[in-house]
């Protein structure tokens, strides 16, 4: 491992229970480093990685190749510290840090993206990521919303810089300020912020504020009008993505994020949400939580609930990713629900980061599932992997072109 | 609908929210009927039922047809008549109901079942049903540990009696009475009743007596310990299977039961609980929740938390059945899952209820999927059908035998 390479997950790791969740307070920081980097299985070659040319947005073979879904899981040390320094100050705000006090600069942002999300990309044949902070990171749940304001700026300006270093590798979506108990409209002004001024096409919404006590109102719920009408005004879809656990029952990547995405599903398959929001659009991640698998059951209880059928009622507005990591899910994503609601995403680097045995690839290399899939003809793939993001981060074509 | 048919479910049909769920303290009952018959797809023919012979244990060509999941859905109207004055009486005790209040007859028994279950085992070709009260209807976050206890106690007794009606099709599996934040050592005593005196084979436990709140310890903790002793030296697994949700953001068919499954089962991943009880066995119902179609990501965290391979970690103890109700998913079931963790089940009269527009069958005839799935051999198809069902509940040749 270089000197230079930052691994600030790795040093700062927290104790961690047994379920692979964090307590809070200290879950905060801990959250943030349950998807630290481990190149154990893959060594980082930062040398090469930094003397490689970023390739062109446009320049692979038949298209591009846009992964709609990366985090920023690789932050320099000094990002944690200072949230640590945020968190240790919840209850004397006049020890906060500043958040002009955070101090990483483009070589080091550089180093913690070349060996990593850079190389993946040039590894795997991915053209670019749309790319937003790490989300167990994002911790809704701790502090207030002056907390989730300023972490919120913080993170999202990272990614920022990010885009602005990499312009053909990352475009940015962002994190919100949501805070648990706290009426979303508060995250108005900083999505706003995002997409006009920092060139973000999309955001990252959290059904649970909480941490895994799940106290807010479905997604459904008024309570969350005002900033889909904002997103509706700025044209940006979201992405549904829970953040860390704070509940010890729920491990965050293998239990939390699945449910979270399954729960938000069925709250869409109950409500009259997208008559009140023709245009609105979610991504659900992880392949859509349980629901492809359970395509069946799903079609079977809006059709006893007395609802339109599932292709009528959510599949103009919702949308599911391929971060499924083995090639049987992604045949079954690819087969029950239709090409033109699949982007494609791999998540990396993220949840699952080492080699599957079985194939001798990452588990988190879906692109060549969605290659070796036997229900897509190259028209379908080609949607999955570029036309449909550009469909549904409506601001994105734009943003590339630039 | 014959006159004779009792429908309480529709009848007693509280008001029911947006998502499906139902709100205490009238959520209890409500949560009865979640599941509540309707016939409108499958005219019952109460005549023909009554006249047709039981269909004899060990009749099928080819061996038994045992399906593991059914719960009573189709209860008279006396039973949530008593349940409601059970519930209305929770503040003043004295004006609670007594378990022999409860006037059913058998021939009112056979009326629930014969147009419903009996009929629907006679067409779709299978033998028995393993079964227990309606799981929606447990209710653990209702009231506390005496009102648990006298409605499992009523609430099993009625099981019994069918099972003594029709020992051919029904085998028992107990309701527990559990209740949130009352130790799990406090179902011991129900447990045996219904083993050593009613002859039940197992039990379901409610992974979250809280109603969608998950407040009690993972079930990994040492808190269900004694319960997990009691279950191995009866020699009884347990289904692992929340109620009804109390928390509106969950719907309970559609999301809560879902998410159960997969916590549990990721709660499972992260413990050594089987290095404690090596003979201790789970059904995760639902075909695992969404944990066959992320069989990648479970194998893949498993590899990256330096756990043991799932077939080592988990497979001798952690079982999934059929409850998944369409091809697609089921083909992916078979096909990642071996043969001998699976279990045949259908969970009819239950969660869905219609036909599949698709395929002009019902979504819940599980054994159509199973017979055409193309991962399985006749072998395979055996042991899924009956020999799994015997080698996971000990006790269920001894009682087929019987």
């Amino acid at each position: 491992m270089p000197n230079g390479m930052a691994m600030p997950g790795r040093r700062a790791m927290p104790r961690r229970l047994a379920c692979g969740c964090y307590a809070p307070p200290v879950g905060m920081l801990a959250a943030m480093a349950v998807n630290a980097v481990s190149f154990g299985a893959s060594p980082v070659n930062v040398e090469a990685a930094a003397g490689a040319r970023s390739k062109s947005v446009g320049e692979g073979a038949g298209g591009l190749v846009i992964d709609c879904h990366g985090h920023y899981t690789t932050e320099p040390k000094a990002l944690f510290d200072w949230r640590k320094r945020q968190i240790d100050a919840i209850g004397s705000p006049s020890q906060a840090p500043r958040i002009d006090a955070l101090e990483i600069s483009d070589d080091q942002l550089r180093e913690s993206v070349e060996g990593a999300q850079l190389r993946l990309q040039r590894e795997r044949g991915t053209s670019l990521t749309i790319f937003s902070p790490r989300a167990s990171g994002m911790g809704h749940h701790v502090g207030d919303a002056s907390v989730s304001a300023a972490w919120s700026r913080v993170s999202n300006d990272l990614i920022f810089r990010l885009t602005q270093l990499y312009p053909k590798n990352f475009v940015g979506v962002c994190q919100l300020p949501q805070s648990t108990g706290v009426e979303p409209r508060n995250c108005i002004a900083e999505l706003e912020r995002c997409v006009n001024e920092l060139g973000f096409v999309g955001c990252n919404l959290n059904p649970d504020p909480s941490g895994g006590f799940w106290k807010e109102p479905a997604l459904t719920d008024k309570w969350w009008y005002p900033l889909y009408e904002k997103m509706v005004e700025l044209n940006v879809p979201a992405m549904v993505h829970v953040s860390a656990s704070a509940n010890s029952v729920f491990h965050a990547t293998g239990a939390h994020y699945i449910n979270g995405d399954t729960t938000a599903f069925m709250q869409f398959l109950t409500s009259d949400l997208f008559r009140d929001f023709p245009t609105l659009k979610f991504i659900i991640p992880h392949g859509g939580g349980a629901v492809p698998y359970h395509w069946g059951r799903y079609r079977g209880l809006a059709q006893d609930l007395k609802r339109p059928p599932l292709s009528e009622l959510l599949l103009n507005n919702v949308f599911f990713d391929t971060c499924v990591y083995h090639q049987a899910g992604i045949d079954l994503l690819t087969k029950v629900i239709p090409a033109r609601n699949i982007l494609f995403a791999s998540e990396m680097v993220g949840a699952v980061k080492g080699i599957d045995p079985e194939t001798g690839y990452p588990f988190d290399d879906t692109k060549r599932y969605i290659e070796q899939s036997p229900s897509l003809g190259a028209g379908e793939r080609r949607a999955i992997f570029e036309t449909n993001a550009r469909a549904v981060y409506g601001r994105l074509s734009a943003r590339l072109a630039a």
